[in-house]
């Protein structure tokens, strides 16, 4: 099971807190759509290597895009690319900022 | 059934047509959440109305709220939690520009 499935099984008050630590710039739609993926990465690594942070990003890109098309559900393989164009606009110029807020949780 | 669920019954290229129209100033999280409502409201008359469309944006965010409430998603439920607070710094000074962009599907 991964960690973020396990976030889940929380109690109320302790998932409320959890809620507070994603907005647009680190989605909650990622954290549950590439869980296992996620917690396999070196982000300590990523946060302080730009060619590191680089390679990783491409790859998160690579990751979203495939499970975005693995997806069933409209809604969600929506989600999933809107905020691959987000995350490409916002990033694509200084990856290293974007590891650094999946130290959150 | 609402129109919302009859038109996920579309073929995948309409559906890549559907997929273009929402975006951050209508989430179709908002679409699918509240699809009945939204099917029930007047919309040509809010756009051409400024006292209709503050009433029925204030209607709409009373409307999330209650859908937050009610989802066990904990994803959808922090999704429309986050679009909540979106749309009020987006259209609280201007609410006509929101149920214009409704007349999309």
């Amino acid at each position: 099971m991964s960690q973020w499935k396990r976030i889940q099984q929380l109690e109320i008050r302790h998932l409320e807190h959890v809620d507070y630590l994603y907005d647009d710039n680190f989605p909650m739609d990622i954290r549950q759509g590439l869980a296992s993926w996620i917690e396999e990465q070196d982000w300590e690594l990523a946060s302080n290597d730009e060619s590191v942070a680089t390679v990783m990003f491409n790859n998160l890109l690579t990751q979203m895009e495939k499970v975005r098309t693995q997806e069933q559900n409209f809604l969600q393989r929506h989600n999933m690319k809107i905020i691959h164009q987000q995350l490409q606009v916002k990033y694509a110029s200084n990856p290293r900022s974007w590891p650094a807020s999946s130290a959150r949780v």
